[in-house]
């Protein structure tokens, strides 16, 4: 067998713990003296839903501690930054299940959205609230003892909430079957895409990562979320770009942003530079199940130079969120520019 | 104006802290700097699913505090008391926006089920999400300084986990589209009633009353659970019982667990109890919507004396409660049996 790479071995090393923690959530419903029937429920609702990503906010976590640290971690702080990494990949298992439902998603991660699984329906509701359970049962019985326990729950708490508050201005602001451009700004995408996913996919696995390195100065909390709500902000904003302008091979789906009527980057720019008559185009054809009207919407982006505008943005947000990284001042036991450095590498110019 | 009974003033008194956190909920989101539309979409979910029930399990954590402190509130503990009984209540209202859902529901507390109101639909379940993320906003802004602040998130996961459980039981036991009563069996009725009712209507207020108190003793809490558990069985058997037997004036509603294909007492009991020729009749008649075939059900339900049996049943249940209740050995600072007698009391021969 050939040497598995760097990469794959990362993977594979924090898809093994999953396992692990997934035998401990079903031993205490044993316990209980649930019946089989309710086992395999949970197990197959844990198997289908929280694996299968690209795992990377999960493996972040890991990725984090170790920078912080600047030496490999001992097995057991491999162990529990990779729970907490898995904690991050249950709560956004937990948003997806749901908002596949809200959004009568047909697909996710190349199969059925879950509760789309015959047999689930609805029941894919309670399931998705067992997804965020698993969480608190997995933090208290590996970290109680730890004095910084409620500050992780305090952190889950908060970040859950903003997510909520994300979703709820996303739903209202872009119904799929209402369209109205007037509800969009670029004033409420940028509120969307922070509380939405700046906060759960960012902030939150290196403020797990901040907690158990030990770092306790609020001061430092607030510099990494000054940080990490820009570079997030800049990270859907390439999705949203990327959902028109990426190449489907790299992507790895055909965007539909358009023809969900979503309240994205391209069309807040768009409507803000717009001449009157393409806005009157715009509000025919924006949102609507129909190749032609999307055709007609890609015109005016084009028109409208959305490519042009996007590379200007990039840079600037680079630029913005290098010198914020470069602000840092390292102290040992403190924050490390690596952490961040390592995130905006991993985004700048990527093509998928 | 006449003067108010004891029960209306008590009643007022703690409805009246509901707009005050109400409040606190919605500054919290206007300091995030969200439109107005998702201010009022929040505020108005809060009042339209929060308030409007019988309130019992919000007020027994005021009452249960009251008994053990021997003496009345201050007005602080007061609040504290009535903010912890909120967050009950918006636990259930998290679970009952959701289980309505998931039950295809047309009303509840007379007016129509949340997800039914006109533009709701599926931002409904986002909607149950954000009443049970208040509950943590408001813990935390009240309780992180109190030394027992840690225990109250303990409980509230531990007990919306085994509520979770108990819905799973429940939902893959019972769906409504698939009537087999071979998955029914006492046991899972059982285990349904605890974990979906039980632990969070009886064990949850009077738990959270003992950490406002200042009882550390896990032996305290295990004896309170103990009793408060079959104590929560017995309510729920009463409930199941009065849904066939109870007076539609009195108990306000008609019942339709059978119809339904509920997994109640009575059918359990009547499986446990039939003939094979009954046992032909109900496997061909429960769960069905069709008033005559709920005749027949009711038919065997008396043929099987179900009304004698829950006499029976009710008796041993007071008396087994009541010596459990007997056992509290009374400790200044500790548990108190009138705590437990209160409950009982307001329990024992209901007929609403
Ligand atoms: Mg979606
Ligand atoms: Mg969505
Ligand atoms: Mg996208
Ligand atoms: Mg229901
Ligand atoms: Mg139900
Ligand atoms: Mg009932």
């Amino acid at each position: 067998m050939a040497a598995l790479t760097n990469g794959q071995d990362r993977r594979a090393r924090f898809t093994a713990v999953f396992p692990k923690l997934q035998k401990e959530l079903i031993e205490f419903v044993i316990a209980q003296g649930f019946p089989q029937e309710a086992l395999s429920w949970f197990q197959r609702n844990l198997e289908y839903n929280a694996p299968g990503g690209k795992l990377n906010r999960g493996m972040s976590v890991v990725d984090t501690l170790e920078i912080l640290r600047g030496e490999p971690l001992s097995e057991e702080e491999y162990f529990k930054s990779a729970l907490l990494g898995w904690c991050v990949e249950l709560l956004q298992a937990f948003f997806l299940v749901s908002d596949d439902i809200m959004d009568t998603s047909i697909t996710r991660r190349g199969q059925p959205c879950w509760y789309r699984v015959e047999g689930v329906g609805m029941i894919a509701i309670n399931d998705a609230f067992m997804l965020e359970g698993a969480i608190y049962h997995l933090l208290k019985s590996h970290f109680r003892k730890d004095s910084y326990y409620v500050d992780l729950l305090d952190l889950f708490h908060e970040t859950t909430f903003q997510t909520e508050l994300g979703q709820l201005i996303d739903l209202i602001t872009a119904p799929e079957d209402h369209i109205d451009l007037d509800r969009f700004s670029l004033r409420k995408h940028q509120l969307i895409v922070i509380y939405k996913t700046a906060y759960y996919s960012f902030y939150l696995p290196v403020a797990l990562a901040m907690y158990m390195a030990g770092i306790q100065d609020q001061a430092a909390f607030k510099q990494a979320q000054d940080i990490l709500i820009p570079l997030g902000e800049y990270f859907q904003v390439q999705d949203d770009y990327l959902d028109c302008y990426g190449a489907p091979e790299f992507i790895g789906k055909i965007g539909t942003d358009i023809l969900d009527n979503k309240c994205s980057w391209n069309v807040n720019v768009a409507l803000a530079a717009c001449t009157p008559e393409q806005r009157r185009v715009l509000d025919e054809t924006y949102g609507r199940k129909d190749s032609i009207c999307e055709a007609k919407v890609k015109e005016i982006f084009l028109a409208v130079d959305i490519p042009g505008k996007y590379a200007a943005y990039e840079q600037q947000s680079y630029e913005k969120i290098n010198g914020l990284i470069d602000g840092i001042a390292e102290t040992p036991g403190g924050l490390k520019r690596d952490v961040f450095r390592a995130f905006l590498s991993k985004i700048y110019k990527r093509t998928k």
